[in-house]
């Protein structure tokens, strides 16, 4: 078989990213990549019953994959679609990954034709126990991206997850709770307070934050200075947020760093938000950032687990 | 003046803990400290405004303050009760301060005869900013009761405090946001849903999370741990709060014995509900733990910067 025919009927796929809050599909050129059309809800998980997701995902897709003369167009999905609250479980593959392995450990997406979901990972060992669904596929886009095959990876959010990357394959990764903590810090503490209303970014107050972390009485102490510090130390009111800010993401960066002291270069995916404050983060702990969009590596690393899987696909119907 | 005349009227005073969730009230023997009488509520700084204070305090100990022929016993408030937010405020000291220094700067609580708040203290240096209102008189409280003037304290709670005391000064100290990191935590993050319910301690549990802390991926991995491991390494259900618990006393642990790596032994005062954890936390550091009750702390710390006060205005008087 021809390269454009790893993807049946005129090289189209469609890549579907469903996570807790959010649904993004995209219509996809499967040769080139080019983005031919996208949609967003915020139809993720936590908004659908089980047996509403092959409907719904149809009701998105639909008028993309109708195309006169041929089969419909494959729909790829990531992310938590594929836990056991979501469409169906995809099992997660335990380390070392390449995305190879994920492609072929895509399942079939139960009640919708030709519609597949990628697997998350896993680690459990005694001293480290953790999982992820989605970002294991954006740190594969990135290494596509960046035309490497070793790099790591930090692809912040709710629950942060630093990925590291070793010749194709996924090594190694941890996941720091820094956005959830953020949250329950901001909303539900005393030092919180001052931060409930939202204040634009304060670099000083942030690069404040950043360099508490790591100090003597550690993040548990550094998050307490957002009181003492705004009611002694000139921390005003509209500052407190960025300075809580900086201190959990300083104390990420920090963890990590001091983990793997080898680390240069940070490909910093996603984080569209946040990405002002994670390059400042990490070029102030002598790191060097490779920023690379959220949308761009999901859909590098689901194109290629997509091609490899249509490969399989046609191989096994050859044989 | 004779020693038991430093306070007047039969040797008699009456101790308030006054915090922000919580009034508890002693009358005191002052010359041998035994505790004649105690009263609680749940009418803390929170339930009360301003005004109300004088009134409120009035309305629980005015049956312990009327004797025949004799002036109004002293009251001595201690806590929050001295804060902006509170009754009134008593300025807090700088750093270093000991149970003099205190008791020369108890302020007269306005509306209310011979009731006395003793300030809090603060720290403010370029690299350390912190504050206490109520655990520095339980920390003289623990030299008091212990016999020694120089210790390191552990006084746990919502806001922890580690407080350091040389030569019968307090000289050092840290806060530690343990207590509503675990409640924001156990309330508002995914790692906490199965916690929300109460479930009894877990001794091994607790272990496990000590044993976390200070693992690679940091506190902020280590409480992600709560989910990945209730997932995929065999935590239960009911073990997760214990689990939380433990990261986050062992990470108190942790940064507190690497700031001060010549701590030997530790006085943990108060934590009545959480005596057991800490001493578990404390002891597996290799710390040696003398534990010393919350009221018995506060009563011995009182009662000490009174009987300096009440000295200290007799020999105002008689000048």
């Amino acid at each position: 078989m021809s390269g454009t025919a790893t993807t049946s009927h005129g090289e189209r796929l469609i890549v579907v990213d469903w996570g807790t809050s959010n649904f993004r599909a995209f219509l996809v050129d499967a040769s080139s990549g080019e983005v031919l059309d996208s949609r967003r809800s915020a139809s993720g998980l936590r908004a659908l019953s089980q047996h509403e997701f092959p409907h719904y995902c149809a009701s998105q897709t639909d008028d993309w994959r109708q195309r006169e003369g041929a089969a419909c167009v494959p729909i790829y999905l990531a992310g938590m679609v594929g836990s056991a609250r979501g469409w169906a479980e995809a099992p997660q593959l335990a380390l070392p990954v390449s995305a190879a392995d994920l492609a072929d450990r895509v399942i079939a997406a139960p009640g919708l034709d030709n519609a597949w979901i990628v697997p998350g990972v896993k680690q459990v060992t005694p001293t480290h126990v953790d999982v992820m669904r989605g970002e294991e596929v954006q740190a594969f886009g990135a290494l596509a991206l960046a035309g490497v095959d070793t790099a790591h990876c930090c692809l912040p959010g709710t629950h942060s997850k630093w990925a590291h990357l070793d010749a194709g394959r996924l090594v190694d990764f941890t996941t720091l709770m820094t956005g959830e903590l953020f949250h329950a810090v901001r909303f539900h503490t005393l030092p919180g307070e001052p931060a409930r209303e939202d204040a634009p970014f304060d670099e000083s107050a942030f690069r404040l934050g950043l360099s508490r972390a790591g100090a003597p009485g550690g993040v548990m102490h550094a998050l307490f200075e957002g009181r003492s510090r705004h009611l002694y130390a000139g921390l005003e009111r509209g500052q407190v947020a960025s300075f809580l800010s900086g201190v959990l993401i300083g104390e990420e960066v920090r963890t990590m760093h001091t983990a793997r002291p080898e680390i240069e270069t940070v490909y910093l995916v996603g984080a569209d938000t946040l990405r002002e404050s994670y390059t400042l983060a990490l070029e102030n702990a002598g790191l060097t950032v490779e920023a690379l969009g959220s949308d761009a590596a999901t859909l590098a690393g689901v194109t290629a687990i997509a091609a490899r899987h249509a490969s399989r696909r046609a191989s096994a119907l050859a044989d």
